[in-house]
């Protein structure tokens, strides 16, 4: 089967111009095929300040009401999105922009109101992903730049975590490609000393994460992060890696980060 | 050759979700490949005064400076698109959002700056528009619903007239399809008494439209659209008309509007 590398990018680059450049040049070298994957950034809530939309959060999660679902609709799908495009375009990344809106190339589902009702969040399966319709793109040389929103079959945008459709997106793909997921955050990879970069843990398997998890090693931040890619490392996705982006080339040469093991 | 449709539609649709959505329906009764450009609308305004983006115009025209840069790429290419995006979805219609930064697909120039500077505005020409990119979507049933962004060759976003767009691709495309190009606007069409309906001119040529520029029965606003729709019909593009959004049915059908004749 052809590689396919998918990469998710979070707020930490996307706030920061210099490093996102960096880090284009950096994903502008791979070759074949490959998916980006962002998050939203601090952008989004510094618009929404302005704009006097003030979001209230459940659980770290942003409760996505009206006013909120159209300011992510216009900083994650509008701003963030052509931004990270125009300069892969720039570094000859023949990227397009797109969101689960598209094409319909995200199909979810409200989050159903259980205690907290999140609002306009979307939750996806993997199995309702149209892989031919994301096939068009990759055998076309183009190059998916995907914002975190999706849609619900009525046609209503859904406000949904980047992290997820990485996962769901790499899972779906790994029926016809060879999936490499490298979720890319600020740290070098999952730490045993949170302050020291030098306790890389560098193969993670489920006795380590229990033993880390035990010795409450493991943030409350990192803890759906890493629950996220032991799921999709399961579910057919050949390599899960975690780790900097400021690292890309040696998280995908397998020099650093933590690769995830079943 | 195979017959290709392409309706631009303005503000006064994309601000009024009731008119957009009757409009989006019979847009879905279209058969064959068609594509949608859609411009702006007052909500750019809205938002921009939120932000406390105050944009200055010259000659109708917005100028573009960093701020106003980022507000249109966040309405116009956000909240605008994947609004229209998503209705269409929910119509059946598998609608794809695209600007011209996405897979390079309207390369432009930033205009000169000669008397005016308008910031980071766009011009492009109908001769660099890559036509195999745009079949790319128009050959799988995608139907590009397009965002008045453009990019120039160093990866800049650039603001570009909406109509600029719809009559540029109209002519780059009539190279591989039979293209009619319909402007929808407030109006029937172009009209000898603007305040009546009735005084509808069906077929313009270059004749009646001297006579009506010369009696000043044309308005300021409408001379620009005119003298683009004769361009566009000179270079190629098989049919342009003018005409309301909420007659589109009896545009394309030839029941309604004006239509330029060369």
């Amino acid at each position: 089967m052809e590689q396919l590398q998918i990469i998710k990018i979070g707020g930490h680059i996307i706030d920061d111009e210099e490093a996102l450049f960096s880090f284009l040049k950096t994903f502008a070298q791979i070759k074949g095929k490959k998916i980006l994957v962002h998050g939203g950034g601090k952008i989004a809530t510094e618009v929404g300040n302005k704009l006097g939309i003030v979001s209230e959060y459940a659980d770290g999660r942003r409760i996505t009401d009206d006013d909120t679902l159209n300011l992510v609709t216009m900083v994650y799908g509008g701003l963030v999105n052509k931004n990270v495009v125009s300069h892969a375009q720039a570094l000859g990344i023949n990227a397009i922009g797109l969101t689960g809106v598209d094409a319909g190339l995200l199909p979810a589902v409200k989050r159903p109101v259980k205690v907290i009702d999140y609002g306009w969040a979307g939750d996806l399966d993997a199995a309702d992903i149209p892989v031919p319709a994301w096939q068009l793109f990759l055998a076309n040389g183009l190059v998916p730049v995907v914002a975190p929103l999706t849609m619900d079959k009525s046609g209503h945008i859904l406000n949904t975590n980047a992290d997820t459709i990485a996962s769901r997106l790499s899972i779906a793909l790994s029926a016809v490609y060879e999936v490499t997921l490298i979720f890319c955050f600020e740290k070098r990879g999952v730490l045993r000393d949170v302050d020291d970069e030098s306790s890389l843990v560098k193969v993670l398997d489920k006795s380590i994460f229990y033993s880390l998890k035990q010795e409450k090693k493991i943030s409350a931040g990192m803890l759906p992060k890493i629950t996220n890619a032991f799921d999709t490392a399961g579910s057919g996705v050949s390599r899960v890696v975690i780790g900097k982006a400021s690292e890309l080339a040696a998280l995908i040469g397998g020099r650093d980060g933590t690769t995830i093991k079943l």
